[in-house]
């Protein structure tokens, strides 16, 4: 079964929408937010935590698991669902964006990169080939094509002849492709400059990919200028294929994100914070760590309904974070992944009922 | 509510027995494994993983919490039940253990301990009089008096000024104990020296204390030398009340502690080294962390109903452990609470149908 994209409503005063991704491990509501699974699971949490959440699809890295335990051991447990025991959709990225944020402890050439294992320091070469292969071996739902992930302030010439070789890479990446059970998305590139996406985006879209996300974006850039970005890639991409924004997970981007047409976001920050004593909530970040709710007896966020906030109060959860305890990342991480998937059913709600933009005004009146 | 031992059957053979310890947060049947959560969480596990695994009761401990966060702070939430949301009995060692296990980072005198935060090295003096204070601020169902708990080997002359203190020590617990719905449990030390035992218990005993704990075992000595320490010090302890082997969790040790008459053990180790990757199985320990597990893709166990053998192998959590993932410290914790509770369940089972011995003797034909 091939990997489908269904529109179900669109917004009619933002580019908002409600869609369904259809995929072998079950349907997507989008828009979604994609909680991080780095190296084969989405840190302290269990796939059954995710699900009682309400997550329909996390991403996985190849990077990660082609350098451990390596993609031949999970294969041989019968691909990556079944080794991390997820029985729902799971995206893989390409390993591109670990590789190229290594500066200088990659080398890249026409043919792939050349690059050292940030485990034990062996060298090894990622090639587009390579690349699926890997995400072949892992069965995921949705595989991603390598690419170059340029950083920001990036050269224009730059830019342009990495966007030519990564549009070359795309084209290896769909001949290398085997499984009719795994859709492969393209990244659009060509960082904050509206010809260079437009050129990116037109050459990939020759090429009929199943899926469309932009990358180069969330990399320092000021968020105007992403949403600039956004403005003026989204209008060309097809209605009937989904949109990714790679790397994007702080509640005000998705929601600006999904004005403007995104369907899919990922980002590792909801659950790096949480395990750092940090806490989304309606009002924006709360430090739980910090010494002024040693004596707070009330729960992270008020209303909220997560088994953290029904349950735990800052004083403990602070108490747990200071004293190195695994429960106060477990209870920070699922109350961090229950406000972003509450965020995004909110909003898949809103859609539905056309007041979209009544839901981002009372955000932003909220979230500072 | 007082803390009651009601004893409900006694083995034929052997010197086990089964009873029912009814505290004010529950009823507890023994002989019973207590779990640590050494600062108010047992390490990587929320409350309702614990009911699930059928643990009623969990140690914590003073020492840690009067340093952080403060039992000041446990008490403003409501006392340490409330705090860190554990509906069932809570027993509470006294701080002593850690204090003298610290060497000359502390100073004994008749008053009390003197002793350095391990966490800001700032001093500190506990007296029994304060270690109750702290428990009865905690809340916990048992409390256990202060007393010096002496390393293996030890001088005899030393050993006997030091229980001569310690019942001194036990005196002012008493005095210091305010709360009727928390019980004081007695220790009695002695080392490996039968006499100093029955000294140590004859005095405390005349203080009729509700529970009595064997303490000072389990610190060096060879095992043979600590059933003959319960040998002897278990016939002179009332049939009527508990009898707690402290820090004692192997497998091992546990039946052949059951088979002297002892009804309650803690120990951090089952813990502990599940967050090293190690993990206990009928046949012994089993070190999954090892490369020899990296392509194993069976359960921890074969036959185990546990969570983690239900849905993961042995390939998979050595992969989390290499990579640092909290998941896999959470898989390993669960089976060996899992393994100790069902060993806890079986061995009553065994002692209600009055087949102890054939119980104890079928364990060691697997158990390396």
């Amino acid at each position: 079964m091939a990997v489908t994209y269904q529109l179900i409503k669109r917004c009619s005063k933002t580019g908002a929408r409600v869609g369904k991704l259809h995929t072998p491990h079950g349907t997507v509501d989008t828009p979604v937010f994609m909680p991080v699974g780095t190296q084969g699971t989405v840190k302290a949490m269990t796939p059954e935590e995710l699900e009682a959440l309400g997550i329909q699809i996390v991403l996985s890295n190849t990077y990660h698991l082609y350098l451990r335990p390596g993609h031949q051991v999970v294969e041989e447990a019968g691909g990556l669902h079944k080794f991390m025991n997820w029985k729902h959709p799971i995206l893989t990225d390409s390993g591109g964006f670990q590789i190229f944020s290594m500066g200088n402890l990659r080398k890249l050439t026409e043919e792939g990169a050349l690059f050292r294992s940030h485990i034990d320091g062996s060298e090894h070469f990622l090639s587009p080939e390579l690349a699926i292969e890997i995400q072949n071996s892992l069965g995921s739902d949705i595989a991603m094509v390598l690419d170059e992930c340029p950083p920001y302030p990036c050269d224009y010439e730059y830019l342009k002849e990495s966007l030519e070789r990564n549009n070359r890479w795309a084209e290896r990446c769909i001949k290398a492709h085997k499984r009719k059970d795994q859709a492969l998305f393209a990244i659009i590139q060509g960082g904050v400059y509206g010809d260079l996406r437009r050129e990116s985006g037109e050459a990939l879209l020759k090429m009929d990919f199943p899926g469309y996300a932009l990358g180069g974006l969330s990399v320092g850039e000021p968020k105007g200028l992403m949403y600039e970005v956004l403005e003026h890639t989204v209008p060309f991409l097809p209605q009937d294929k989904p949109r990714y924004l790679m790397g994007v997970g702080t509640a005000d981007c998705l929601v600006e994100g999904m004005a403007r047409g995104i369907d899919m976001f990922d980002c590792v920050m909801p659950t790096r914070i949480a395990r750092n004593g940090r806490v989304m909530t309606r009002e924006g970040y709360l430090t739980v760590r910090n010494a002024e709710y040693a004596r707070d007896h009330t729960p992270l966020e008020e209303d909220c309904s997560c088994y953290t906030c029904r349950n735990y109060t800052r004083a403990y959860i602070r108490h747990l974070i200071k004293a190195g305890e695994i429960l106060g990342l477990r209870l920070t991480t699922l109350h961090n992944l229950h406000y972003l998937n509450t965020l995004m059913f909110q909003a898949r709600e809103a859609i539905m009922e056309d007041r979209f933009d009544k839901f981002k005004e009372r955000f932003f009146s909220y979230y500072k």
